[in-house]
């Protein structure tokens, strides 16, 4: 069985100094660079293979700092800090550099935690969508690879298909999955967090450069509600609330076909206008 | 003319090492620690204060790894990618340890940014509150110090009066400023996205431990608007999205008196049940 993509993108071999290698292939590839949700399921990965971490993620949060490159790379994963039931990391993607110097494209912070059974509550319940085999799937350029790994299902706030300058809202609904399915888990779901359009791109109903600059994920799930969750589609919607100077913020959640809130995301992004 | 206890909390000496070092008064203690808030504006003042950051804050994220002691600590701050227009920065906070051996207490990763004017828009508008002045000032327990650093006047959400268990959401809104008053800049900023009191204790009517494990600003204003708003209040406007397995988020906004959204915050907190 030929491992899923994903996989393939966020695998690590770990070396006797600590850090791990790995090499970025084309499968994510955006327009300049990787979709910047497999880079964070690539940073969490480190975290997860590592042998010393301890406990599931609660959350994860990514810098984009600069271009990632296809090829090899190497990743420094430091648990800064083991308490009893949490731990602290900071990661780093480096690559090579053009003149033997590495360059981080990326840094990221991940903590840990033993999740034990307490009172709950969800306060953000699953929006009253059709269920994900009535929404047709939308199909994407085919000359941009990392659109054809997930199955995107919009029910609202699609990307536009007029651009005429005539946006009025920014809130995206839609169901989405790996293609080919692939069981969740913490990295996918991770990834899953960043498949939004540019938010800037439907208020505006105008294409601009735009480039993730940090990204966060807080997990609800744990790894039982994620394993449950197999290979289902996950809703996802996301929002912005400011445009200003260059950058926007975005805000999403992400549940399961039952309902289930699995994480929720926030992250800016530069715009360019 | 004496320094405000904030800016005495997170004054930093830079060492010709390139680490700086501080000392954590007792201004904004908390029941076993300071209050979070200072500590982020304090990881924030290492990028600030730093003699090679180039542009103003974009986003900051702080994890807040273990207790942060009383009295001296070193910070390392790393301009990890310092590009044309975006610098990514690693922030360290340790103290000596019992044994010799010193310990991180807290991590951040800062982005700054030159941010240039374009094309924006808030899809945040401050909510239709009474103004500051004509809400009533609450007053909280003198034997905690923090709480005496801010004037807090609550609109609707304020901590219950009944431990009952018999909450149903998590919605606060409320005015807030520095006391004594401080003109507003990005630390300052930083700390007030923190002084929401628990959602959860809002949420269930019941007081259970807390602790924030990771917070994020993004920052939707740049130097000017912080100094055009002076050291009015600001509005803030917190609730949670979901409680699960001892792991709450919090998302929130805060408006300056004119209107203008600051910032948009998020962040993940421990709760024992």
């Amino acid at each position: 069985m030929s491992l899923h993509p994903l996989d393939k993108t966020i695998a690590l071999q770990w070396q006797a100094d600590g850090s791990a290698t790995g090499h970025y292939p084309d499968d994510y590839w955006n327009m300049i660079g990787p979709f910047g949700g497999a880079t964070a399921a690539l940073m969490l990965n480190a975290v997860m293979s590592h042998p010393q971490r301890l406990g599931e993620p609660i959350s994860v949060t990514v810098n984009y700092a600069g271009p990632v490159a296809q090829g090899p790379f190497t990743v420094q994963a430091r648990a800064v800090r083991t308490n009893r039931s949490t731990q602290h990391w900071i990661i780093e993607l480096q690559h090579p550099g053009e003149h033997g110097e590495p360059a981080v494209s990326t840094t990221a912070t991940v903590v840990t935690a033993a999740r034990r059974p307490t009172w709950g509550a969800s306060d953000a319940p699953m929006p009253d969508v059709p269920p994900a085999d009535a929404v047709p799937r939308a199909w994407r350029p085919v000359n941009v690879p990392w659109l054809q790994r997930y199955e995107f299902r919009p029910i609202s706030g699609d990307i536009p298909a007029q651009w005429d300058g005539q946006g009025e809202h920014s809130l995206s609904q839609l169901w989405m999955r790996d293609d080919p399915p692939r069981p969740l888990d913490f990295c996918g779901l991770t990834a899953l967090a960043d498949v939004f359009f540019p938010r800037v791109w439907l208020r505006r109903a105008q294409r601009v450069p735009v480039g993730t600059v940090s990204m966060t994920v807080y997990f609800h799930a744990d790894g039982r509600l994620l394993a449950d969750s197999g290979s289902g589609c996950v809703l996802g919607e996301a929002r912005a609330q400011a445009y200003r100077h260059g950058f926007f913020d975005q805000s999403g959640l992400l549940w399961n076909a039952q309902g289930m809130l699995l994480a929720s995301t926030h992250q800016v992004v530069y715009y360019k206008a």
